[in-house]
């Protein structure tokens, strides 16, 4: 038998973003707790109905639903994690590549003895929008047939299988991975990021996403540590201290 | 963008023993579709509820409900095809050491061209039982924590997406397989030679199963062609008639 390191999946979450059905929250919760991860989180609007959820959630996964986390915003949701990965069908132009779920597990697999990870998954109908995505560094996207999309809790349940075989055939000898910046530390850095480019007019109302976006995606890409985030966090609001000055002299 | 020779695909069938509620069918329906594969089998004592099954397929996949084969007997079902893999999370003494759904795929990608394969599911409470297994040359178990069973249209899902994703990863060059012999020309087989081995007595109440499972694995496991199967049919019954006639001799 092989032996599992089952703590690694205590910092995997499953965050389903608006789902309108709380029976696929139930049946994602029931695969989450078969692959051996226990913490699920649902972003909405009203809390999800218990007895609709509970129906496909079989009793054995009853306590992720009771020790679910529910938030109003996704932002507040997100902002323990280190790392999101969104989980899109869709491609456009403004999207990150989308790397299939196996490729994205073994990146994200060397990332979980030092952080948090989000697996984030969108509503039924229309999936994540960008405004979602733009809290991701990563995207994982389940190749079909006709690019048609999957059931909520199917998406979830290959998600959930390809980390729990991850884990199960990861090697134990990996290198270390360092601690990178929360959703919390990098939302305070973009905050400041863009107040600097929008005081110098390099972000302007037409271009204002397009450029934020790209450099979301840069800046997501590169890993950055809670330091590194820290550091860019300061020199925005050195730079917007001096400018402050500059234009209180000019004044 | 990766070319999908999707045709191999069009070999495989996803056989459902007795399922219990038709929404699952219609969720195995649609991830089926999603994933490249149209031949959905159900096998039951009454066709399940048209309604019921449609509701969780979308439109989109209404056409595998529309050809869907319904049969009665699990035997029949399995006729055409020369290898069947049964999904199981149970691992009895008698059952074959199950495989994960990854290596089961490997296996069964280079059969793909030139035979017919069944991934067979059982009904939702009990799983296959042992007499339903017996029809398989391979079982496929997808590892869980604490071994808890998945729900069957997820675990219908994630043989799915093993299949597709193997056929879109898979290399071109794969030697070409030999063509297996079929469940039906297989249960001829077996039938011939139970008759034989009950005819000189090895096959005894007690220990018939046990030794005819056995003998079923062992043979599973060989991948017998047609002309195999048939060779071996001939024997057993070239061995009846001769016995036959020394017994009519003795008499």
């Amino acid at each position: 038998m092989t032996t599992i390191d089952s703590t690694l999946l205590n910092h995997v979450a499953i965050v389903l973003m608006e789902p309108k059905f709380p029976e696929n929250i139930g049946a994602a919760a029931r695969v989450a707790w078969n692959m051996g991860i226990s913490r699920l989180i649902v972003v909405g609007s009203i809390p999800p109905d218990r007895e609709r959820m509970a129906m496909m959630a079989t009793h054995k996964a009853a306590h992720l639903l009771e020790n679910m986390e529910f938030h109003h915003n996704l932002e507040t949701a997100l902002a323990p994690f280190s790392r999101v990965v969104g989980a899109t069908a869709r491609r456009g132009r403004q999207r990150i590549p989308g790397k299939n779920p196996r490729d994205v597990v073994s990146e994200i697999l060397p990332l979980l003895p030092d952080n948090e990870v989000a697996f984030l998954f969108g509503p039924e109908d229309r999936g994540l929008t960008n405004d979602d995505l733009k809290y991701c560094q990563m995207t994982s996207s389940i190749l079909t047939a006709d690019f048609s999309s999957l059931n909520l809790a199917q998406a979830v349940a290959i998600h959930c299988y390809e980390l729990y075989h991850g884990v199960v055939h990861c090697r134990k000898d990996t290198a270390p991975s360092p601690g990178l910046a929360t959703t919390f530390e990098l939302e305070g850095m973009y905050h400041y990021l863009e107040e600097t480019l929008s005081s110098i007019d390099f972000l302007q109302d037409k271009s204002y996403d397009y450029y934020m976006n790209n450099i979301r995606q840069f800046l997501g890409r590169m890993q950055l540590s809670s330091k590194d985030s820290s550091i860019i966090r300061r020199i925005c609001r050195q730079f917007l201290r001096l400018q402050g000055q500059s234009v209180a002299k000019k004044e």
